[in-house]
């Protein structure tokens, strides 16, 4: 079972290896309470995993060690496993989907590990993993279903009592609960007063619906961009502790989501992953109560694909009025192109793309569609630019999306 | 003159308004020496530029602080400024460019700034606060040419030594100079052993060459994306102390100001602008010699347009193999973009656009040109998808950019 006097001991280990992380207030995420943000995509490995996975592999036994450990990850967990090995010097295999992005995958080989890539899913490579453990005798270690993960995990709670006084609340994410269920039990054993609350992805649930069906429930898909917390099956283990200390957990939209990864960006310079971005999201879309309280979110890691962040930014732009796409439907003649940049750049527009197209056969023989990409500064200006266009004649197509003017 | 006696008063007059931002340890960035970064991106207002402004307001006089006070500014000194005028209860008028970014405008304005847009650059914004200043009897804070702002920016310097034991180097970028300035004063004063390096963007490098003229030279242009350091001209207080402190200065260029902030975003975590990553950018392509060296580097800030990042990110993707855009000339018959589409998903690459044309009349009137943007692991992968497109019978038209694989 999880205890208390584990919890300091995993705090002792883990001293010198893993980083006491920056709790950082925040005044620029549009909350008007008191906000901060527990760093832990500035650990080392670029999320929380390694405190579990450190201190797990301290606890094993001489024969445990001499066996060698096993894993299997798509990320996160595979980094901190790796590290840990490569710190106890113990054999580490860590089994990954071949779909990985090969950043994690090198990443996981540059600490150390021998890294098996299985076709097709997380659930078959795990499968595979399991298979090779009772081939090799090897130590399996566990993401999240894990007293001593757990423990490890737990560590950040006691960090975030030294680092602030007169904390209200602690918003952590969940996938298989590993996470939160040491944070919330540390902290509730030592001020039960201060408010737990879970986050997960509206698209991978299990928690949440596991709480309020009270029993463990699957998910028979997932679907997020937040790979740390998408998880089918909460652990057994974890189940009960956090229906025991978490006051509630609630769900954030991918939307949300996206729009927390770019807040956290542009406000507080900060890179955090889908996962550790949901805490954050849960706040700024008033999903738990943080009026007059001091809140504080983990952001749990940030490791995100680069090409996936580069989206999000894209969707976000768009979202937030600073890029445009218009279409305008012209005559085929010369010099209308002339006609709509001037307008463009006396509005300020700046064009980052042109398209011009005459083959759509839905289009009168003698017409044909522009479309033009722009960096605006916002709403307003896009609109500037749109009547500006109209007044001067032209026809802008309406576009199908939906109006993002908040 | 600048003294360590002010710096230290200046390190008091912080606490509890600036942050003592974090100093992290670095393994990730592809140097294999004791690399740390000082995290002045997540300072208050997202640069150091709130150290020096605060001190120097905390200086002024009674007449001077009820006179108000007055900036010209097109980014963090704005906000630096802003907030310790807030912090004082001083009133304070910004001058900005009106090209500055609408954020940083926002954001200098919520901080209780009385901001003023002044048509055209940076330099008649400068001359219109000054003239402003001379008719409402304001008082005048600098960006760097003066002591007082020095000694703000040297309690970084401090700090550091306050953090991290046996540090041999400082690598911090320069515009103006009133940071390295102030921090080069502040560690040669307490140990002279220890290294001081300047960066400047070669397309500013107004210090580097009045070093090496040993006389203050100013450039014509400035061009540069890190905007935090497109400086002309040193000033006339901050150069000599540059001359006499700063043990080298050297130039990084736009793309490897580029690589160190894609490199800081995905492995550190952390948003820099193009003047904090120069730092960095000078100790990956190997500026500054840090063989066996334990290294600082500072990075001054983070304030960067979202659009420009995503620029950088895009380019950056591209530079290392994580974007690719082929271009195939075919015939223009049935089945031919099944063809293609099947051998890039045969090979994992992921399609993000796919652009038509016929048009072109440069071309034989059967064929037509596909341009295919594509989502890649890395080169390995993009020249395994051109060598089964050809292998097909595919022409691949050859690209005029560079072969970018290093």
């Amino acid at each position: 079972m999880i205890s208390l006097e584990n919890i300091y001991q995993a705090a002792g280990v883990l001293k010198g290896v893993s980083r006491v992380t920056d709790l950082i207030e925040v005044t620029k995420l549009g909350t008007h309470d008191a906000l901060y943000l527990k760093c832990e995509n500035l650990q080392k490995t670029g999320s929380f995993k390694l405190r579990g996975a450190y201190y797990k592999i301290s606890q094993l036994s001489a024969d445990e060690a001499a066996a060698g450990i096993i894993a299997c990850s798509a990320g996160n967990h595979a980094q901190g496993v790796a590290l840990a090995a490569a710190k106890r010097g113990i054999d580490c295999t860590i089994v990954m989907p071949d779909g990985a992005p090969i950043s994690k995958v090198e990443a996981t080989r540059s600490l150390g590990a021998e890294v098996v890539l299985v076709p097709s899913s997380y659930d078959d490579a795990f499968s595979y993993a399991r298979e090779l453990q009772a081939q090799t005798g090897a130590t399996f270690i566990h993401p999240f279903n894990d007293y001593a993960v757990m423990e490890g995990q737990a560590t950040i709670g006691l960090e975030i009592l030294n680092q602030l006084e007169g904390v209200d609340a602690i918003v952590a994410p969940i996938g298989g609960g590993g996470l939160i269920s040491g944070v919330a039990y540390a902290i509730k054993k030592l001020n039960p007063a201060i408010k737990i609350y879970g986050v997960q992805a509206s698209g991978a649930a299990s928690m949440a619906e596991s709480v309020h069906e009270h029993k463990i429930c699957s998910t028979s898909s997932v679907t997020t961009f937040a790979d740390g917390i998408a998880v089918r099956t909460p652990g057994d283990l974890t189940f009960p502790l956090v229906e025991q200390y978490v006051d509630e957990v609630v769900t954030v939209s991918e939307d949300e989501i996206a729009t927390a990864i770019l807040g956290l960006m542009e406000k507080e310079k900060l890179v955090a992953e889908g996962a550790g971005a949901a805490s954050v999201a849960a706040v700024m879309f008033g999903k738990v109560p943080t009026a007059g309280k001091k809140t504080v979110c983990i952001v749990s890691g940030g490791n995100i694909d680069v090409n996936i962040l580069s989206r999000v930014i894209t969707r976000g732009l768009v979202t937030s009025g600073r890029n445009a796409t218009l279409q305008i439907a012209l005559e085929d003649k010369p010099g209308q192109l002339v006609g709509v940049s001037t307008i463009i750049s006396q509005c300020g527009g700046n064009v980052v793309n042109v398209h011009y197209s005459g083959s759509d056969p839905s289009m009168a023989i003698n017409s044909c569609f522009l479309t033009i990409g722009l960096e605006t500064r916002d709403f307003d200006q896009i609109r500037e630019i749109e009547t500006a266009l109209r007044d001067a004649g032209f026809h802008l197509v309406e576009k199908s999306t939906p109006n993002c003017n908040p």
